[in-house]
């Protein structure tokens, strides 16, 4: 058998989540995931660190892709028109990964661990946009209410985005949620 | 020894945050707390679940005084006219107990396990803030974003109040707060 294993982490991801829906996440090991995927557990441990990173290993792709929307916005862009670029650009990610996304979410709420992981990561992105917010020259309290705004209006668009009954793309309820947000603060 | 200790349900707190801000968290056990406030290991049990619950069971009383000031603000008042009502009231009860919730504060920083606590427990104050709302009448996604907005005001009013150099009221930050928001989304 070749060292070499073509895709995967992608096979690795698959078998996890066909593992974690079927079965529960806590009922799953690394070596159920390894021998789904007809590789083995050191292959594993070679693309994630344990079972939790096969559903958080994403986080750190979004959130480099926050912070890099949120510096390329342009420079008279106001704060709030650039975390809401870096919402539109997570969209173009997101689109083609909808049912992951479900069956990720599925999980996690079926977890209070994977709860307060996600909530976590989400904090520590949070602070990763007000850092970028703040290298753009926004002040404070402005930077951190304005990377507060942005993890909310992800948040609800989320959550709407991944509902069953929901046909709409992720950058359409986006630019929804951002004119609710201006609404009611505007009230 | 008679059975009933006064006020040993505060003589328990603050032992238990001496020896946290002393010892560290981790090294601290329920013995050691009961000893230092001169109780039995069975008298902090009957007033809280684990020693994590010293620094949490106040996030209680903290979700049913918004709650409730959700629920009485006046009808016409806007949802997020609600809201601030309900951070100007946590004000009136945070002012007299800084110290505390400074000393709370580095505790949690210090403790990883601790911090992903806290985001759940803020979690768990959002979503009974948006459903005050939503029996105040207010739809979705407006429910939502304004619990949401609720939280991002408190955290950012919060972090400034517990800074060591800052001199002003809880209820003056929070004011100071709600107006940065409505600037940062207006824009």
């Amino acid at each position: 058998m070749s060292r070499w294993e073509p895709d995967a982490r992608g096979r690795l991801s698959v078998a996890a989540m066909e593992l974690y829906v079927d079965r529960g996440f806590e009922q799953t090991t690394v070596a159920d995931i390894a021998e789904r995927a007809g590789l083995t557990e050191r292959t594993f441990f070679r693309h994630f660190a344990d079972k939790r990173e096969v559903l958080f290993s994403g986080q750190e792709h979004l959130q480099e892709l926050f912070v890099s929307a949120v510096a390329q916005a342009p420079q008279d862009a106001s704060p709030l028109a650039a975390v809401t670029a870096a919402l539109h650009a997570a969209g173009t990610v997101f689109e083609a990964r909808r049912p992951w996304s479900q069956e990720r979410q599925r999980v996690i709420n079926a977890n209070p661990g994977l709860q307060e992981r996600d909530l976590s990561k989400m904090a520590t992105l949070k602070s990763a946009v007000a850092v970028a917010l703040k290298e753009r020259g926004v002040g404070e309290p402005a930077a951190s209410l304005t990377a507060e705004a942005c993890i909310s209006v992800f948040h609800v668009a989320f959550q709407r985005w991944i509902d069953t009954d929901n046909t709409r793309a992720f950058s359409e309820i986006v630019a929804e949620v951002v004119e609710a947000l201006k609404t009611v603060t505007a009230a």
